[in-house]
């Protein structure tokens, strides 16, 4: 077992062909590293892929992984629901046990520096990574889009932190950051009206006077003729999973919508299922002691 | 890490007297078993002591505890608001990995002829281990208490499996047996009429019409003015935690009260959790796959 354990989210713009998502994800493979899972969303058309490691491990895995989605993914081609700008799009690393984050925002500059000398890809450093706090928001690095990137990139606002203002022809730029853990949950609705998603969406999330640790949109599931409040909960421990879904779950109730059910894409630390059973349960003086598997660990080391 | 794990949770008839509890417990200490947890009740005057080893060392470790308890507890002077029979009144064998119930039954008919071969206390097999179908309910066994065993036991019906047909005079009888897991659970109620803790337990218990694996019992939390449906979930996988608590919650708002909490005595499984999460948040095709956690340790084995 690894002492330093960092986890990293790279995501990437290919959620339907599973042959090359598989092929990008095992090109992170090696000595230090060890990919744990992949979620590909054909709706969306993109992967989140999930690998723990030491540091060092890390880094190499991290920097194959990239130039495999580089030669592999043509953004020219590519149509989803979700926002990109790029081939692998964002790639977060986040502190998980034996490690500060000022650990991984040391990381994240090494990884993202990296990319630009090798593959040729303009970096942005973002959230705790970030070289000035205009860059802190992903979604305000994001906004355009691929499409708009090759414009926004020459505005002297915009000038990337590694490399030269003009994008990868094929796999435009990419976001490296530094993070807590995030929680990508999707909450979908029994409705094709998508206003009611996007109304939702922007009730909830944090940028137009919803919770703060919530980013959220709303997006139509063509394929099963419904919609979708797509999230990101960046801090589970201040905006609760709980208070987050009863919230949905009342907005889409005054709209006459019931819940069909969610999804997590990705994963969910452990303690936030423990947070929402303890507090939907109402125990009292709820902590991870009272479970046995955890119990049995402790005792055991 | 042992391969052959067993947990056994015995309960003694005390639970106030925190150094004698100790005590009790400190006794069970030694290689190849390990006392996890200690959750003592001064309302019902009862603790549940949570002990995981391998088989060899279990037997071992159960029978000095029991051998302090009979030491140390005097059934004449105890009061409580819970039904026991015995100084250590009920000890489970349950499976946790490495071992079938088969071991367990085997292992409790070891522990229980100590007990009696050594303490002269008589002891009754029940639930997996019984050697009547009669006796598979361990509130069958219970049922009078101390107070009236010194009678019962002389009925030929209820002759000891282990032992002469009289009661230990103040270490009382003791139940041992092997079960699968049961998580003993309360939900409190904010009012002090104990006439509704009585008939919401008589519509969730299985004896009186209600719910497979369910037992229950309402009892008033005298130091407190409420009252309290205390539980043991005898199977949370086919009657699960969530809706329990949800039919509780139900029963006891139509009569106009709150639930004011609920505690876990002892330890949950932590399958029981993420299955009230799952349910909670209606989360599709959850499995522990997606916990960070799990899915970390699952890699790197």
């Amino acid at each position: 077992m690894w002492n330093r354990l960092i986890e990293c989210v790279p995501n990437i713009s290919e959620g339907r062909r599973r042959d090359i998502i598989e092929e990008i994800a095992a090109a992170a493979a090696g000595e230090g590293r060890r990919v744990i899972d992949i979620s590909a969303d054909p709706d969306h058309n993109r992967s989140v892929i999930t690998i723990v490691g030491e540091p060092e491990g890390l880094s190499a895995g991290i920097l194959a992984l990239a130039r495999k989605a580089v030669e592999r993914i043509d953004l020219r081609e590519h149509q989803g629901e979700h926002p990109r700008m790029g081939a692998i799009d964002v790639i977060p690393f986040i502190p998980v046990r034996g490690v500060t984050m000022a650990d991984c925002v040391a990381l994240a500059r090494e990884v993202g520096a990296g990319i630009t000398r090798e593959l040729e890809v303009p970096v942005y450093l973002y959230e705790e990574a970030a070289t000035d706090v205009s860059r802190r928001n992903l979604a305000a690095i994001r906004k355009g889009g691929f499409e708009q990137f090759a414009e926004k990139i020459a505005a002297p606002e915009w000038r990337p932190d590694f490399g030269a203002s003009r994008i990868h022809p094929t796999a435009g730029v990419v976001a490296v950051g530094a993070r807590e853990f995030l929680i990508a949950y999707n909450i979908n609705l029994a409705t094709s009206d998508l206003r009611v998603a996007k109304e939702i969406a922007a009730t909830v999330r944090f940028s137009t006077g919803g919770l703060r640790y919530v980013k959220a949109l709303g997006l139509p599931l063509a394929d099963q003729g419904i919609v979708q409040v797509s999230m990101n909960l960046t801090n589970f421990k201040k905006t609760p999973l709980l208070l987050v879904f009863d919230l949905v779950q009342r907005e889409a109730a005054r709209r006459g919508v019931m819940v069909v059910g969610s999804e997590i894409v990705g994963m969910i630390p452990r303690q936030a299922l423990y947070d929402v059973a303890a507090a939907t349960l109402q125990i009292e003086r709820f902590s991870a002691d009272l479970v046995l598997e955890d119990q049995i660990v402790a005792a055991l080391q």
